[in-house]
């Protein structure tokens, strides 16, 4: 068996993440020891009585910057305990995450640090220090916290074994370039809404069709910037002449 | 003074969202009765003895699908409870979420129900008895839990009076459709680096003038994308022009 997927956040407020961590999947990939998530408060890393992480910033203006120091101590600490690990910031100015980042992700190894600053203001001088940094979108949030969550839960599932079924993992939004096809469950009627036709049918190949047909033409209404780059095969082409009624 | 700005989470894991609702800016929020966060488990509407919430895809394949029945009745109460708020599943084939639309939700006073369901797999019948579905980005989660917290922060920031300083929102990434200029506290040099000389100088103007010359080249260098969609002022062209040097 591999060693497990390693793991470290590096936040100011670890009793933000350490739940998370403990729970839902990232619990149970940690308890059959295929991942290791571990939280450092970068306070232990700040020098004097105080403690301080943060200060006004150069040239004036609102909020507070992170200091340098505690962070990039921090930072060296974390290389040490996981040699060849990804340092990444999360910060707006990063690369926006995506599903493709997750696999590079899941493909190093030697695992993660990923530093939760506060969103805005990381002193500049910190970069040097990192392999990247990573935002989660455009917006803007108080902290990189929850976008760290984000980041360690999508690489989480892609750690061989995590998820129990392999077919969940491939078959999801993104991997393929489209988006997932509508999915139903008991009960068959609901609100005098039928489950389609095509799914209750017990016909393999016509379920298939009924859900690449649906997953296509969903993207294309949608995410018109994803099914541009989608390459479609011959029968993708076929599919998507034909109507619903028709599948 | 106005109401508290009304957001409810609806969720099969409340504990992996209370603590952080009421931690960092968002409990400071609730206490000054500018935010008003609560989280339903969906479970409780869920009927018989198992309180069952998701059973077998139709059609087969992996994972399960959350059923209709318990998530049309927490909506439903919701929406009772939050007359007039905007009720919205996260979900990764939903629209992108981005600062704009943290401004749209924001300035819908009457609130925010927001439906975290298994990220993938939720029955399609639920669809009509929403007003949208929400991703955070083209990435595939376990849950909607954290896109949500995601969702909540970025809103909550723009609640009047969350932020000590009005300026510190206004100011940030995104709004003006650039990337935010680097940051520097003390101290003046951290391993041999040196602040720039325009963030010591004390000079208003010629800070104002470097930081948006950084903001603007960092968007150019960084994101081709919202580059292009800006619309640059004389002063900014003449700006770009310039090296770094003569700012």
């Amino acid at each position: 068996m591999s060693p497990p997927y390693p793991v470290e956040l590096l936040t100011l407020f670890p009793g933000m993440v350490s739940g998370y961590l403990g729970a839902s999947i990232l619990g149970k990939a940690q308890e059959k020891g295929l991942l290791s998530a571990t939280v450092t408060d970068i306070r232990e890393y700040a020098e004097g009585k105080h403690r301080v992480t943060d200060d006004a910033p150069y040239g004036g203006g609102a909020g507070m910057v992170m200091k340098p120091e505690p962070l990039v101590a921090a930072i060296s600490a974390a290389r040490a305990r996981l040699p060849g690990a990804k340092v990444l910031l999360m910060s707006p100015r990063g690369a926006t995450f995506a599903q493709v980042t997750a696999r590079e992700l899941v493909a190093h190894t030697a695992g993660l640090i990923l530093v939760c600053g506060r969103y805005e203001g990381v002193d500049e001088r910190v970069m040097s220090h990192l392999d990247g940094e990573l935002s989660l979108g455009d917006f803007v949030l108080t902290g990189g916290e929850i976008a760290a969550m984000a980041v360690v839960d999508a690489v989480a599932r892609l750690v061989p074994g995590v998820l129990g079924n392999v077919a969940s993992s491939v078959s999801e939004s993104f991997e393929e370039g489209t988006l997932e096809h509508p999915q139903y469950t008991r009960p068959p009627v609901f609100q005098g809404v039928e489950v389609p036709a095509a799914l209750q049918s017990g016909d393999h190949a016509r379920i298939a069709r009924w859900r690449r047909w649906k997953s296509l033409v969903l993207t294309r209404e949608r995410r018109p910037d994803l099914f541009a780059r989608l390459t479609l095969s011959k029968a993708d082409e076929k599919l998507l002449a034909r109507r619903e009624e028709e599948l």
